[in-house]
């Protein structure tokens, strides 16, 4: 549960990102990290990528999901799930509820793309549609609630979900132990929160940087403003990444994250394009975000050896 | 050397694969094995896939390649290499000579795609055009290796070729002991051949399956009449696999394989769907034969566990 009053003390500590993969090890993939000379060659740095686009259900969000639904209490399985996402994390949440033979209760806009709404329903999540706006999807979300009783599982500001996500910086850290930088892309900062905690834990000379569009650029204002400053209108090719902020993960990006990089949309495109010829993985445009940082901020990461986290691999394929 | 009058004194033994592996082990990639829950749920069998796709140059052709040039002694490096071929085993050639200091000679079509010959030309290889005629092409190479003392390194006919690609199911068999069933594509029959030398040594009970278009069916017939019969004009979208079969890769066929399938032009596009949409990785037409194969005759797999080699990820992307 989330302390409204005091961020602080909800923020996971690697012991609970260690409790978390107990909990979830056996529900999810342990991805592989791969690596490519031609992209390292093209960078002047070493490379090694965690494939979460290999995860379940095409994306990182799986462990968060994983790890907030396996440590519910029975009567909390009983009734079942909730949340709004148009995205990942609502088939994560789906599945996740499904292995626990409980039910998700997703409230997602009704312009939703089609491929995601029924990925939801094929994990058999049940889908309320709202109107697309904050307020409309609020609204549901808590009638929803309140009709059902099911427990809340925000996208990312969720010290569970959080915990969830940090598990693929656990298991990336613990098989390449001496990376320089590791660096994750930022969306609502659910993976670069929990990224963080397990790499400074496991690595206390690693440098965490954060990669966010351009065009969707709050993290990067909040954490240099020290403010914390939603987003107006985010627009960019990386859908998964328009999420602004929560008052926990900007907590945890305050303390943890060396620097957050912005990308062009112009070096994302050119960036997966460059993943999917060179390292032949299919990755969502959001997992493109941190190749296209390095491309543009190449004196950071020249001669260094760097973790990339790919998040998810979700495209409409034509 | 291959013995014109008896090609059965020239079958490599397992033992030539475990020297391959030691050979080329440190310039190779140990490519991960990747599975799919939602794949595995839809042909109702255990699948596991060798992924060549993420081999150096994009295909598994690098392991036989190399595997001739680090055979080969001073004078023949000094005097390079040479081959025929339009696809994979011409820039792994050009990338395995280049790791010696030496040198490939290429003998391509005029219409070969512009981006193979890019591939070519980006490994260092010198690229002599020919007619698009088997005549031509012969000739060509047969000026080259005159006038160069170069060694002809045949794409699949050549006992160090077929032992290199024998490594990949080395691998496979070694990580996974208990398989039921290995397919793999055939093309020229390099890779069944090295595939089922591997396999049946470390697993006796194992099943060894080839996967081939029906359009490009010429190991289909020859096996299963027993009488050595090239394509006519074969025409299928796993380019990677128009070759027809050579004495020697025919012979151990004979010996080993024990079925082969083909697979219709529909199943191989929609088997190469399947697996970019589940798996989120890129693989050429041909390395979705064997999962077409499957999907056609579920009944010969169904409960099994399979291991299915993909064979490369080199395609034209939009």
């Amino acid at each position: 549960m989330i302390n409204p009053e005091n961020p602080d003390i909800n923020i996971p500590t690697i012991k609970d990102i260690i409790d978390a993969c107990s909990r979830i090890g056996q529900f999810i993939n342990q991805t592989p990290i791969l690596r490519s000379s031609s992209l390292n060659n093209l960078v002047g740095a070493e490379l090694f990528f965690k494939c979460e686009n290999f995860q379940k259900v095409g994306a990182f969000k799986y462990r968060g999901a994983s790890n907030a639904v396996q440590n519910a209490n029975n009567s909390e399985k009983k009734n079942g799930f909730a949340t709004h996402s148009s995205g990942n994390h609502a088939a994560a949440l789906a599945l996740a509820a499904s292995k626990v033979n409980s039910k998700a209760y997703v409230v997602m806009p009704e312009n939703a793309p089609l491929t995601k709404k029924e990925a939801v329903k094929s994990y058999g999540g049940e889908i309320t549609y709202c109107m697309p706006s904050l307020e409309s999807r609020e609204n549901t979300l808590k009638q929803i609630v309140d009709q059902t009783g099911a427990t809340f599982v925000h996208p990312y500001n969720n010290p569970l979900v959080i915990a969830g996500q940090g598990t693929a910086a656990l298991e990336f850290c613990s098989e390449i132990k001496d990376l320089d930088i590791i660096i994750a892309p930022i969306g609502g900062g659910g993976l670069i929160s929990g990224t963080s905690i397990a790499a400074k834990a496991l690595n206390s000379e690693i440098k965490v940087y954060g990669a966010e569009p351009e065009m969707a650029n709050d993290a990067y204002i909040s954490f240099n403003s020290g403010i914390l400053t939603p987003s107006i209108s985010p627009n960019t090719i990386a859908d998964g990444l328009l999420s602004s902020l929560g008052d926990l993960t900007f907590r945890i990006i305050q303390l943890n994250v060396d620097k957050i990089f912005t990308a062009s949309e112009l070096s994302i495109i050119k960036a997966m394009r460059l993943i999917w010829e060179r390292m032949k993985i299919i990755v969502e445009p959001s997992s493109a975000v941190p190749l296209a940082v390095i491309l543009e901020n190449n004196s950071f990461f020249k001669g260094k050896k760097v973790g990339v986290i790919i998040s998810g691999g979700n495209v409409d394929l034509p």
